[in-house]
């Protein structure tokens, strides 16, 4: 009869330790398949238990089939491999950690100080007290009804651009609405993509298999005889702000552009980067507001607005791809939770966003007039080149240097200086884009600029 | 001279309205290509405007392409397409509407009045006082440390999982992960699915062009005979509670299925949807747990538990693959927001969850009672045949019937019934599957029984 030290079961139930101890039996094969158990009655006698306690473990064991049960005939051990002592499996590889840097100039850390937490927090509030409910409720698949008709009316009040909120789609951040942009378009799109450009970008489309092909930027954007060229059926550019070159579109081009894409049966996708941070004049009409053929998909994040960390982003389809969405992609449940897109919702409409964006704007301003100021100030001043169009949390700056990119790169990072380099957007290696670089200078503070002069004079001694 | 009628700008300022009045001439041809623009001292005096208000003007016509300066002789009309009349672009697609059903059995709807809300919510309050910049600090691409933690443990204590937090990988929901998991498995890879099985995961796998080949469910699952046939790669499973069979895979399959993944280097992604409305026994060790060999991708959400609209779920990956996603495709950014990831690390880790989960089995333990209490008292008792197998939201109920499934569902929808039906998952036809609902009763109050059962009823009448 099988016997085991009940009272050695520490905080496990009677009824799982019993199940644990036949269970180890039956996988080192000290039981063995076919065999017989003994009753549940005859058990319970023997260790001392109640008949639904072997009961409860039988029962277990059998619907884990451990053991069967034969009609009038009791347990049976089941045919079970046993366990193998476990192979060694690589330990996972420790996270990458990200390194404290002294001067990061790659990338942009949005500045906490300037968003609104407390608006934020209260507006959440409000909604989970108001309606808390409202968190468990379904939401449609392109998004709630009332975010898309705030992010209409900002399209609209902001942008001069006419979207129904039929025809927006609401996700998880720009990488995913990519995800899904490159499954509507099909799998026999070919993506041409600026050269150079966001690289996560031509990651997203590649690791779906869509070719990309680069299209290099002449001084007004991507030029239409290249992206003829290229062969491509789709282009994804951001005429309203070049990253990482901070180019705009002129309007003629972007006639050519929606012209060729008429002609084509092609498409343009408009990704709308950074275009809020514009510090001088008006905001240039988009490609989606100019668009008479319904060629343009235009999308935009609250990435570098709100946070990286609120993943929310939207499309604008034209109607003959938002049929065909309905058709073939419906079944994709919106991706973003129902509390931030009532929370976003209010931020909109009440205004909240657009009062943040125009005092990020002044910020931002400020900014990077003492960070130019700081630059052309340098004891470096004389080897390096800005270019700037007034837009962004960026601009490129050329340095006159013997050494590579490479070089300047390593020998910044033993200072603990984080530089990103133009060279690094290029699809196709272009050595006009050697020695510049892109300066980042979000995270920048006034007080901070002494030091970080003095460190890049140091990267950039010859 | 250029002559507009300033009074007439409305709201718009002095420098907007010129823009726009020269811009609209411009895109006329009232202004042809070439045509020099007047002086900005001239035209400010024709206009009793400041000089300032016309170069605002003229600066931003430059910026957008309309105009542009030749040295020394001042501003000239670019050369820009007329805007033709906007060709009839059909109107967007009104989006579908839900319909109100009297009785829905397709779908579960969460049941709002079990979440504790009031606690989510006191949690989301805490993180946004205590640390509302916690909004907005990056979160690492797999995830916030905390959360995964939360995860690790809650597997290690209720799944007798062992699984590292490096290991986990957080995302937006299941049908996000699925699209993750695709680009990670690779173009070349051949995914196994369950069929009958949950349509998604053949949806979302078609939607990237990766095969799909569809194996036959026996009375323990996945058949490793028709795997292997099946010239598959992967093989997607719900080894622990199958959706919509709700079949439970016993442990000697399970060791097969991993043989097979040892022996051909494939891999099981074991989608353990539903596993903790377990009402019965304890919980079955899922395949992660027993899988020696690192083949195994498990994978969860928090959807059913509390709420589709929180899309929250999460990958635990082999050291392998784990190391292959950090090689490939780390650069995608985490598609949780920050605010969720810290409320449902709290959630979590401070017992609520479990607590939520215990409340929920017995709710629906009772629930399903009184429901199969009502189908077996119900009029048409004697013609239907409940399986079952004390887990998850719902249960298949065989019917007698000489119709179809078809002119079943059809009488249903015009007494505002939705049902159903086990052959909607069928990727191939079978007529094994037919006339079998599938009986969602997540929603189905105790108190609207009697009125469900009288309604169904009038759809089962021969």
């Amino acid at each position: 009869m099988l016997t085991y030290a009940m009272e050695q079961r520490g905080d496990l139930s009677l009824y799982e330790y019993l199940y644990r101890c036949i269970r180890r039996d039956i996988l080192s094969g000290a039981l063995a398949a076919g065999e017989r158990l003994p009753s549940k009655r005859a058990l319970a006698e023997h260790l001392h238990l109640s008949v639904i306690t072997v009961e409860g473990a039988y029962a277990q064991l059998e619907a884990e089939g451990y053991v069967h049960t034969l009609p009038r005939r009791g347990f049976f051990v089941s045919p079970v491999e046993r366990t193998a002592p476990a192979p060694t499996v690589p330990a996972p590889a420790a996270e990458p950690e990200e390194r404290a840097w002294r001067l990061d100039l790659k990338r942009n850390r949005v500045d906490m100080a300037r968003f609104p937490v407390s608006t934020w927090a209260r507006l959440t509030r409000r909604v989970l007290s108001e309606d808390g409910a409202a968190l468990l409720r379904p939401v449609p698949h392109q998004g709630l009804p009332a975010l898309r008709q705030a992010i209409a009316d900002d399209l609209r009040h902001f942008r001069g651009m006419a979207a129904d909120p039929a025809q927006i789609l609401v996700g998880a951040g720009a990488e995913y609405l990519y995800l899904l942009l490159a499954q509507l378009l099909g799998r026999e799109a070919v993506v041409a993509v600026e050269d150079p450009g966001y690289p996560k970008i031509r990651q997203v489309y590649g690791s779906l298999g869509l070719p990309c092909r680069p299209v290099p930027l002449d001084g007004q954007g991507m030029d239409p005889a290249a992206l003829a060229a290229s062969g491509a059926s789709v282009a994804h550019l951001s005429p309203n702000h070049h990253y990482p070159t901070g180019l705009v579109t002129p309007i003629a081009r972007r006639q050519a552009l929606l012209r060729w894409a008429e002609d084509t049966g092609g498409y343009l996708i408009e990704d709308d980067y950074d275009s809020e941070l514009r510090f001088t004049g008006r905001p240039i009409p988009t490609l989606q507001s100019i668009d008479r053929g319904g060629r343009v998909l235009y999308m935009n994040t609250f990435s570098q607005t709100i946070s990286p960390s609120m993943r929310l982003g939207f499309v604008v389809l034209p109607p003959a791809l938002l049929a065909e969405y309905r058709r073939r992609l419906d079944f994709y449940a919106c991706t973003v939770p129902a509390l931030e897109q009532h929370v976003l919702a209010l931020f909109l409409s009440e205004g909240h966003y657009e009062r943040h964006l125009a005092r990020m704007r002044k910020e931002y301003r400020l900014r990077r007039g003492a960070v130019l100021a700081a630059f052309r100030a340098s004891p470096f001043a004389h080897r390096i080149a800005i270019s700037e169009q007034g837009a962004g949390l960026h601009f490129l700056l050329r340095l006159e240097t013997g050494r590579s990119d490479e070089a300047l790169r390593q020998r910044a990072e033993g200072l603990g200086v984080r530089l990103g380099f133009l060279s690094e957007y290029a699809a196709v290696p272009d050595g006009a884009h050697a020695h510049t670089l892109v300066v980042n200078y979000g995270g920048l503070e006034p007080a901070a600029l002494p030091e970080a002069m003095a460190l890049l004079a140091e990267v950039f001694a010859e």
